[in-house]
């Protein structure tokens, strides 16, 4: 097996790095009410991970996340949020790294920065897949959007903070869906509730959903939509600014 | 200025420690009516900081965030929460780590692992104050309740860490309050209402107040506290842990 020059590089640009902290991305898609995960699956392995990195020394972490993002969906500006540090002590994967660097061609030598401890800050987004162009790594053969209900078992402790990102974006959902721009300029309630109920995975009666929703005042009332029959047109709502924050 | 053996212990230690990644902790007190913050004020010097620390190369964090808390309170099984991650590049203070340990006759040097740029993971607690024992760590001559009002001002950048403490207790507030054991078993809806006040720093209209937590189902209604005046006796709550979780 011959050395990957680029993977060489990697490795030399590891003191420029911050030692023994990465970053990992739960990135949530949404489109035509799917709700999906973007995963990248490691060189000749059946390994599959969440996109992540590592902070250079001269990177704030909120740049290092958006990067991240950018690099494995060509997409920029988008809500990143941080939702957790995981940073058990057994988080030292040096088995498995060398098993994946060996899937690129690259022996990790002792000492190597990847094959110490790391604490890892999770942050996730939420965006509109139909819009991102997924890329994978150097360390890739592919990234792509899975459905949340046939997602793989994940390397590491991906699986874990998959899970965490997933609890914490629906017990956010009221907060962070305004402005996430998942919805046209105008919408229905009925295109609303899909949203809610694709990202909480389960379905809500119409009319608790109005009741909670329109009690929020983040929802303003337009014209009706026009279409055939114009008695049985819904309501076209946006989200008014006005009435956001608390 | 001789130097401390304790200290040199400290330097030489630092390789048991994660590199580049520190906890400060944000302890909240809550005592009859009263909201502080705990501080520890450096050896020799006017500089203020929340407590804070390391983590050893075989700790959990969230066990290394517990035994800070503990060195600092003598408090053990307290609910501590990551609130946010502290990650700019601008977190290397080498100038004034310099000045803080010369307080502390000692001289870093060169390569000295508090030198580097850090990442600090932020905890916070609210706790009794009553119950707790401030204990200063060995880089500082004092550890006190400070009220909110009239904080001092911190160094590196701990007003900013204080200050997202603060709004995420705040914003946190319904959730967390119930099993923080700040209120007796049982208790009045004014000592309630009380509480929150308090911790918000605002008063609340009495009506919008029981309004609220009454809708919130997470209190039990219980027997009349009994005064001289029956007729005007406030009822008793307790917390009804049946109808905590939504």
């Amino acid at each position: 097996m011959t050395e990957n020059p680029d993977l060489r590089e990697y490795w030399e640009a590891s003191s420029m790095l911050l030692p023994s902290i990465s970053i990992d991305c739960a990135i949530f898609g949404f489109h035509d009410n799917q709700l999906k995960i973007l995963l990248l699956k490691y060189k000749n392995t059946d390994f599959f991970a969440l996109p992540g990195g590592f902070i250079n020394q001269d990177e704030n972490l909120e740049d290092a996340a958006a990067r991240i993002l950018e690099e494995r969906t060509r997409l920029k500006d988008i809500y990143l949020e941080q939702f957790y540090v995981f940073g058990d002590k057994s988080r030292r994967f040096d088995k498995i790294h060398h098993q994946l660097m060996s899937g690129s061609g690259l022996k990790l030598k002792e000492g190597h920065f990847l094959l110490n401890r790391f604490i890892s800050v999770g942050y996730y987004a939420l965006i509109d897949f139909s819009k991102a162009t997924p890329v994978p790594d150097i360390l890739s053969d592919s990234c792509q959007w899975y459905d949340l209900e046939t997602v793989p078992s994940l390397i590491f402790d991906h699986d874990a903070i998959l899970n965490k990102a997933l609890r914490t974006l629906r017990s956010n959902i009221d907060e962070k869906l305004i402005g996430l721009n998942l919805l046209p300029e105008t919408f229905t309630m009925n295109e609303f509730q899909n949203l809610y109920e694709t990202i909480l995975g389960e379905k809500i009666a119409r009319s608790n959903f109005q009741r909670k929703v329109l009690g929020m005042h983040i929802l303003k009332r337009l014209d009706k939509k026009i279409t055939g029959g114009a008695h049985k047109a819904p309501y076209l709502y946006s989200f008014d600014n006005k009435g956001v924050g608390k």
